[in-house]
């Protein structure tokens, strides 16, 4: 038998806690055996030593607080980003004090991904916008008929909004089903771009249930959209990344992406930096812009926090397109000016 | 135009913390609107009114501790598990120190649902074991081949297990790929059964990509195989709930659910209590078996928290059947008297 070769590493920086009796080099190989081995370093045969999370270092942050960097095997997840969320976290989610703060990405795990394929420049082209901040809204409430929402948008898009799009509370309820949402919310932005000379988006919310997803996006489509919202999270990481971007994709269909759920992972101790969920992960599933919780609305996340999100979608990534940020949570209109310098 | 009818409502328990200067009505209210209307209560048109989340109660816990209970309109996400997720903690989640502790689940929204197909009688009529627990093991570790996982199985059967799994970290990589190694895995246990006169079921771990959960699971009934393990949380709830239960069913696969990322949303005063999650909302999905990481174990679970797990997954729930708990995580061999009078 061959022997195996080493397969592409993830490099993932995790932060943990240190429980009474233990020392940081033993807490952190424990990490990373839970979450490839799930065995005892001494008893894991030889040819699966390549597959076993290997410590490269060990250092102490604050206190009791210690980071460690962590090889993981690329290979355990390939280019599936449900089993690549359950590589990086699945059992360490169950133990406490354990956070990834950074994730390296080799550039052959990620030229396995399309990335964004309308990104920032895709989106602007669209809303034909190229000078300035994009301003979104929502219509809403949820629980008004298609036809009290395709008023809103109507009133939002002869507003001069960018993009018009539904809440992510809003899937397929009686009082606005799917197809007769779409259709009128599409035509009732059409009306006013007609009207104005705008470029307006309507975008509507795609979601469950998973078979019905790709009819879904090629109704939208028919209809004139050309950009929709998705919730990874509920979706799975892997639904989006697999299914919905490459038909968007084959549709010439934006992807906007709800963080809805990502706050679970987004305590200070235990989970997954913001920009490595909302950033990394949500850029690498197809996602062309992200809306997220912008500090001073009603969500707590820091400045540090968003700042270092923006960072995550714009940065160079192998040959992955930019993703748009998207401000969102309640905007105090005080801070206009600090979120247009913030976002460009 | 008719007016909307008002909807079936969850009843959801909130616990949450106070905020400077708040009251415990304001911070419940606005928990209710976050989840639905997201405006506040003065805007929201009267039509939209029947679809707005409403405060039923607010009760002090302990010190800055409340629980309140919410109705939130079920049609808002109807039969679909992804879209019920983010209905119950989609935008909440980005908030801190909100916790589902509770939820009752109204007759007409649970018979939506088929649940386990299987249950607790058809894995004991599976696996041939009426009169005592089950047993459970995993063939490892990860990196190992097909034919080297195939030993450990044939090995593990003849030692008396009932079921012999797949680790959740064992999906489709290079050193043993999923058809190779579950025809291998499942002849192995075959040879043991053969030779024991025993009934040993082999559950491979079935995985992304989503556009192959079909083919995947048809594969492996083809080969032989009677119950395969799914992660919901990285697959998306939906897609198991939706798309492999239902295959599962027409192929008399049976369901076994790993716990992966479950943990971010364990915190004590943030995310969901774990019976909701891996009881009630696991087995809402379909899965006939769910592990957990028992108290005693390498995970931090409470004595609390896994016996209301147990409960939840075991209690009547509309006419949906009991699903297996089944404990992992490391279990002390002394403890093994402790958890047979807790499991049956």
């Amino acid at each position: 038998m061959l022997a195996p070769t080493m397969p592409s590493s993830l490099s993932v920086h995790y932060s943990f806690s240190l429980s009474p009796g233990d020392t940081p080099e033993q807490a952190a190989h424990r990490l990373a055996i839970e979450q490839t081995a799930e065995l005892p370093l001494a008893v894991i045969p030889e040819a699966a030593l390549p597959m076993a999370g290997r410590v490269v270092s060990v250092a102490t942050v604050e206190g009791s607080r210690f980071v460690t960097e962590i090889e993981l095997p690329s290979e355990a997840a390939g280019a599936d980003l449900g089993q690549l969320f359950t590589l990086l976290f699945g059992n360490v989610s169950l133990l406490r004090g354990v956070r990834i703060e950074r994730i390296d990405w080799p550039s052959d795990f990620l030229a396995q991904f399309a990335g964004p394929r309308f990104g920032i420049a895709g989106l602007r082209a669209l809303a034909r916008v190229f000078d300035r901040p994009l301003l979104c809204g929502a219509a809403k409430p949820l629980g008004l008929s298609a036809h009290e929402l395709a008023l809103r948008c109507e009133a939002l898009a002869r507003g001069g909004l960018d993009l018009v799009k539904d809440d992510h509370g809003l899937a397929d309820p009686p009082s606005a089903p799917w197809r007769e949402r779409v259709a009128r919310c599409q035509e009732a932005i059409e009306r006013a771009n007609a009207a104005t000379g705008g470029h307006t988006l309507y975008v509507p919310h795609l979601a469950g249930p998973p078979s019905r997803l790709t009819e879904r996006l090629a109704e939208a489509r028919a209809l004139g959209v050309r950009a929709v919202l998705v919730a990874p999270l509920p979706l799975g990481l892997g639904t989006v990344a697999q299914t919905v971007a490459k038909i968007a994709a084959t549709n010439e269909v934006a992807l906007i992406a709800h963080p809805s759920l990502a706050g679970a992972f987004f305590t200070a101790d235990h989970g997954v930096a913001p920009e490595v969920l909302l950033g990394d992960l949500f850029r690498l599933a197809g996602c062309d812009a992200v809306i997220y919780p912008h500090e001073g609305g009603r969500f707590p996340l820091t400045p540090r926090d968003t700042a270092a999100l923006r960072d995550h979608l714009r940065r160079p990534l192998g040959t992955l397109a930019p993703a748009f940020p998207v401000a969102a949570g309640g905007v105090d209109p005080a801070r206009i000016s600090q979120l247009v310098a913030a976002l460009g």
